[in-house]
């Protein structure tokens, strides 16, 4: 069977100009990919007729499927059904149901219909009209050969709506395409290439049908799996097996599978050992926290913070002993203990984290540069520490080690 | 003079495959429209050597300048160098630099390097290399007559990094470009149609060679002016001197220009004042604490946190009184104003701030729907509590909650 190939063209100069971000075409080819049509190429073009002409006759030249958007709007820097017509060699007809179709969109919003807004009712006549539910600019269907344009409207939610509905299953109608499946592993706590190394013999054995890529983020690493096969059944099934068959390789880096973030993940751990969690962060600022409570339902585990930022605070505040911080520093394993200790004691919480380092620009000294952070754990049976050396980004240490520490609950938390 | 035109090409499968939203070729194109060097095209091809060739060949026949982003990985999906090796018909070899650089990165963060990583230090001999202060994947810059390929990682802050601190200056001195600048007035606390009635009268007399575009983002409105001219100071001159016949048509909307942040604003007023300041929040859950604490040097002044998530901490920890939270509940004036009070006394700071409210999308009440938020400022000389009725979105709340607060305290501090 041929593979099927699509490609997807975007136009507007507010893309090109960078106001504009093109979120379209991101969710075109996700939406391609889950009924198996490969998208081989993305181009943007500004609104000039000759790269808009070069463009089609370029990604006719390589695909079957050109989905097209933007560039319809009323107004006359608008260029998308005129170079349609060129492209076809029609004319353009106001054609009666589009027209009917808009009359009662802005009878419904209780507007009337201008002369440029019943322009938008003529369409290239070698096109079928794509019906726009949301707004004035009708989607066109046009097929030439076995290969098939189709341009949309460039507002998202009116794309969306005619994709969804309309062209996406007269493509799976029109175009007969195997079937492909996408299975996300992800991993915390070790880099690409560590990553690459471990699982190296598992990659080297994987079937034909299986391709993998690495995709990596701050601090974590995902594993996409694709596969591809004659039905749905067997090909999930393929992945599940390879997917099984990794797990020996990668020790406890794997944190969760598809849309799983690690805080929601750790989340739904300590909500089913019916566990409370309280956090003492310094360096980290807050992010910590936030990263806890961005999950809907937190407040079922979560109790609770103390961001003791000042040194006095850390003493009068949390409690940490003057003795601790004076002999060995605020970044100091002593003190990462108490502080995790204390919050888990004065929170009446199962569980007490802390983070304290130095984030930077500043504060760093000889033996403690910027990057330095120490992280803890603390349960009733035991306390858990780990010193971090990150970079010289504030940023990214703030992150990083925020990450770091949800790490270590889910490592940490007993069984 | 000729106009320098740019293309960018966006390699990997994870954007093809809708995975990985491609937002490096946006920020890109607005970086180049800044400097004056207009795009003329976007193209995203996937991992595969033909068509990241193809893609090569077609942009340097349209194009002056060609950025490349992605595919610079250690593993053996990513084929960018391959590609840029047979492109520019020359070898690979280890560049001593680039190997110094990425074992010192190893280095600083404690790890050993292993052979794939070293293979990172590889590059094109026809490439003068681009560091990459903050990952393992140089940068490459060729030279083909009068053409440029810039070739740099996927990640999108090694490659802001990059593109920022070494790329464009190199453009802006290789390319002689029209004198552009733009200038950025940032507002908060008001809406872009309301901002765009208030300076209606402004705006439109404002001269030929000075554009306007607002750009709005959560919470925030941000006016660009855009002056083209023949030198560069006719230019700032010009764009200054309509910034301050702006002044007058926008009460205190305006909270910094540039590069300021909100909280770089507020933390510079605190700093310059003396004063320190101490949070509670609840229902932003670290949020808020995160982003004063983002900006470096905020320990001068920020001395602290208490996130008193659970009814319990609220009461028992930060100290509300219980006939408080149960007349009135946690999302309630008198509560937010205990709070607020308490934690400024409790942390011994000038200024306390607090937040209670339904970040949702649990918890709401017919009474208090989600997006109910109560804010506080507490001073020694006075209180100031508002009440905010935001959206059905968790982190939008969260967000804007947040920025709320830190405009509070903007408007609040003593003079």
């Amino acid at each position: 069977m041929k593979k099927i190939v699509a490609e997807i063209l975007a136009i507007g100069d507010e893309l090109l100009y960078g106001q504009t971000l093109d979120t379209n075409s991101h969710w075109i080819s996700g939406e391609l990919d889950k009924i198996g049509i490969k998208v081989i190429r993305r181009t943007t073009v500004g609104d000039i007729e000759e790269e808009i002409l070069t463009a089609f006759a370029e990604a006719e030249s390589r695909a079957d499927i050109i989905l097209i958007t933007g560039g319809l709007g009323p107004t006359s820097d608008d260029l998308t059904k005129p170079c349609l017509c060129k492209y076809f060699n029609c004319g353009l007809a106001i054609h009666p149901v589009a027209l009917a179709e808009i009359t009662e969109l802005f009878k419904s919003r209780g507007r009337e219909l201008t002369e440029l807004n019943r322009q938008q009712a003529a369409l290239p006549t070698a096109c079928e009209k794509v019906t726009n539910l949301l707004g004035t600019a009708p989607g066109m269907w046009f097929n030439k050969g076995d290969k098939v344009f189709v341009s949309m409207p460039g507002v998202p939610h009116e794309m969306k709506k005619m994709m969804a509905d309309i062209v996406l299953p007269k493509l799976m109608q029109q175009y007969k395409t195997p079937v492909i499946h996408h299975h996300i592993v992800k991993t915390v706590g070790i880099g690409e290439s560590f990553l690459a190394d471990k699982i190296a013999a598992w990659e080297k054995v994987l079937p034909e049908n299986i391709k993998l890529a690495y995709l990596p983020s701050l601090g974590e690493v995902k594993l996409r799996l694709t596969g591809v096969g004659a039905s749905s059944d067997e090909v999930k099934r393929d992945i599940e097996t390879w997917v099984e068959k990794l797990k020996p390789y990668t020790d406890n880096y794997i944190y969760g599978y598809g849309d799983d973030s690690l805080e929601s993940v750790v989340g739904r751990q300590l909500r089913e050992k019916k566990l409370t969690l309280s956090v003492a962060e310094s360096c980290t600022g807050g992010y910590l926290s936030h990263l806890i409570t961005s999950v809907p339902g937190s407040s079922d585990y979560f109790l609770g913070s103390m961001i003791p930022y000042a040194y006095e605070i850390k003493m009068r505040q949390l409690g940490v002993k003057p003795e601790t911080l004076e002999k060995y520093g605020a970044v100091s394993e002593p003190t990462i203990i108490e502080m995790a200790n204390i919050v888990r004691a004065k929170f009446n919480a199962d569980i007490g984290v802390a983070t304290s380092g130095i984030a930077g620009p500043g504060g760093a000294t000889p033996e403690k540069p910027v990057g330095t952070v120490w992280i803890a754990y603390s349960d009733k049976h035991q306390t858990v520490t780990r010193k971090l050396q990150l970079s010289q980004d504030r940023m990214i240490n703030i992150r990083m080690a925020s990450i770091a520490v949800l790490n270590l609950i889910r490592l940490s938390l007993p069984q």
